[in-house]
């Protein structure tokens, strides 16, 4: 029999991945719940027809499809039409704009939600790009006010700044930005192709970009010009301020440095750090209509979280007028930055805080009710399940990373004091059910 | 457009019913990690072959299967052969197993880990029964000893216990028991059917199931014997007792026997309240060699856990003489049955502690600093995020149950105090910002 394995891309979690991931998630969920977003949960599979179409033909082509069962697929086969009539979620955003329509008399809006579950992609797998991984998403529908922009910067900084995760620039752009200049340059048809070279300009320089342009059918006056908009120097307020006198016969171009604007000077003022204006910055998306974000770290390819505002998602799905912004803090990156730089608590890898060894019958039957008087105390202790070689339970614990090994034999139960060893340090001494409880009670691990 | 939905059988969960299942996952949670359990987290998906066959018949026609992409798709479909390679999980046991195997050098053993996933079944929707449903799973796997049967039992009593769902029954059986029975009626051969038909005397009551016994082939001297046994009354202490007279001539009977007593004694020891001895309790699955486990609870048709030991699961995957034993809760029903009882908390429905009105926009700035400094000290807030009229901003608090309200004008800016409004009241106070952390501190929901 061959070695059993998982499909490629996707990834099993060892006790320790699984509680770093947890604490992971935590930590991002408990940042969402402190802004008042609730938690919804969708379905791992929708309808083909609620998410084909909705990522390009490029997402369609990676979008895992759920084969028809029984006579259905029998009939599909015969009469040679789709085999497949479900898919499974690809982001949270399409799932959540179809959520947001279907349970809209049941939401007060503007409705702030969170959600926190896996997608799954067909791509190449690669280091850091997976076929399942999870997405952390957070968003207010229902709102056009600026202050949501600006809370979504906060929520950025209160969770990095809660994993400890130092060294972030958070990049905002505005499509609205983006436009105004597509018009400017004398472009306005080729706003799509104008920004994908755009935001290629951090990964191949921006020789290539005009290059790209160029080819995209952009005008050498209006590369110029672009390069000329691309090319200011300073800070976000001198680079909009110049950028408001090339604008300025554009109302669209000047909203957008307004929103801009407000949105990077409130955030400031509240004590975000890291920000930056990047008017390169575009993200694949087309549904975005207002700010865009993105988070990326230094030593870090790829972006760790990244959104914007969308005036018409669902739109798709016949609701109009739901103006809405989110973002996407991509765990599974986070998880590698943090892993990377040794970010993680120390205490991740133990489990139980304390192990009874096992030496027969009795002993077991008296460490046990010590066990669950422990536990009544929330402690985590567990009792060696077999009366196993001493060498052989100790390894266990060993292994299992726990602090405190106790042994109890007859002569302990007799006297009511057990052995309790730390195993960092070999120590030994002897103490009361009590002292042990005291020992234990707010999860200290050392004498 | 049409109103968009959701493949049947699946789920949205709005605010209050995710808040609802994340208390009731960590419930459980909290408890498998008290007894030294490590979590772990398998794939969505594994390989078809890993799956397909371990679920008889009716197992493989309800797995999900995915479908194949691009040229592998075409090919499957040009030469006829099968157009999946890959599946969705349907249980976590046979995972769990396919895990074990793989990855058994980075292991300790005995391996003691639960896993909180969802699984897919195409079954047909029905009250209770979902197309996507959690399990949540802990198991102990590398040991025989029957300390790790007490232990389940033991954690079945504390998780029901910490959810305050009272008047369950565990009811435990042992299969080899029901193998020494199969032999003591003159039918080792027909255990299958025997057990299977056994297994529905709950149901159908013991009439039909001597009708299906019959029909099985089991002769009517056969049949006698095994009425005598499921008619046996009294302590379980006394049925057992019985039961060792009837079995005298079977080792293996016995040895199912003495394990019931030694589980069933030791976990009376500890306080196990609601343990039950049910001979006719047989469970589905064929792996299970021991000890075999099923809670339910009055009202209520289905088993809300259920469980056993299995001695050869990993051989499925190559990995032979590894004896394991566990549980799954069904995390789907117990929400049921908590919610018919009105058994949640009633705090679930709240998001933030406080809602901020918004006057405008240098009211708002105001709002955002003191919100941001009571998160600072873990309170939730919010400050709403447009200027509207003051009914509707009420209106939105008490949608999500926010319980205080407070409004900060010109006038409050300037003295640093706010009036508070406790919104199940309807009383309004006025206090300063310390004040305000101290009422919200600790989660209070009341003046």
């Amino acid at each position: 029999m061959s070695k059993p394995s998982i499909p490629k891309g996707t990834r099993d979690f060892l006790p320790l991945q699984a509680r770093k991931r947890a604490y992971l998630f935590n930590a991002i969920q408990e940042v969402f719940a402190l802004y008042g977003y609730d938690p919804i949960e969708t379905p791992a599979m929708e309808h083909g027809k609620t998410l084909l179409g909705k990522y390009g033909e490029e997402g369609d082509r990676l979008i895992f499809k759920l084969l028809k069962r029984g006579d259905k697929l029998k009939q599909a086969q015969e009469k040679q039409i789709e085999l497949s009539d479900q898919a499974l979620r690809y982001d949270l955003t399409v799932p959540f704009a179809r959520f947001v329509v279907q349970n809209q008399s049941a939401l007060s809006f503007p409705f702030k939600r969170y959600q926190i579950q896996p997608v799954w992609r067909a791509d190449r797998p690669q280091k850091g790009r997976y076929r399942e991984f999870y997405q952390c998403d957070v968003d207010v529908i229902g709102s056009e006010s600026l202050s949501n922009e600006i809370e979504l910067i906060s929520i950025i900084d209160q969770v990095f700044t809660k994993l400890n995760l130092e060294g972030i620039s958070i990049k905002l752009n505005n499509r609205k930005i983006l436009a105004g200049i597509a018009t400017y340059i004398g472009h306005e048809d080729l706003l799509t192709p104008i920004t994908i070279a755009m935001d290629k300009q951090d990964k191949i320089g921006l020789e290539k970009v005009k290059e790209e342009l160029l080819t995209a059918g952009i005008s050498s006056t209006g590369i110029e010009k672009l390069e000329a908009i691309l090319s200011l120097s300073g800070s976000w307020t001198e680079r909009l301020r110049a950028l408001k006198t090339i604008l300025v016969e554009n109302p669209l171009g000047l909203k957008g440095i307004a929103e801009v604007e407000e949105v990077l000077g409130t955030a400031e003022k509240i004590g975000v750090k890291g920000l930056e204006l990047d008017l390169s910055l575009a993200r694949g998306l087309n549904y975005y209509t207002g700010a865009i974000f993105e988070v990326v770290t230094k030593d870090f390819p790829s972006s760790i979280c990244g959104g914007g505002r969308y005036d018409d998602l669902t739109g798709l799905f016949g609701l109009n007028n739901m103006s809405g912004v989110g973002i996407s803090f991509g765990a599974d990156r986070i998880y590698d930055v943090l892993e990377d730089r040794n970010g993680f608590p120390k205490d991740l890898n133990q489990s139980s805080q304390v192990l009874f060894i096992n030496f027969g019958v009795e002993e077991a039957a008296y460490s046990l009710q010590l066990a669950m008087a422990l536990r009544k105390q929330n402690i985590s202790a567990e009792v060696y399940p077999e009366s196993s070689k001493l060498k052989k339970q100790f390894s266990y614990a060993h292994a299992k990373h726990i602090p405190f090994v106790v042994t109890i034999g007859s002569n302990e139960i007799e006297k009511g004091i057990f052995k309790v060893k730390e195993m960092s340090s070999g120590v030994q001494k002897e103490m009361n059910k009590a002292e042990l409880i005291i020992l234990l009670k707010d999860g200290n691990t050392h004498f």
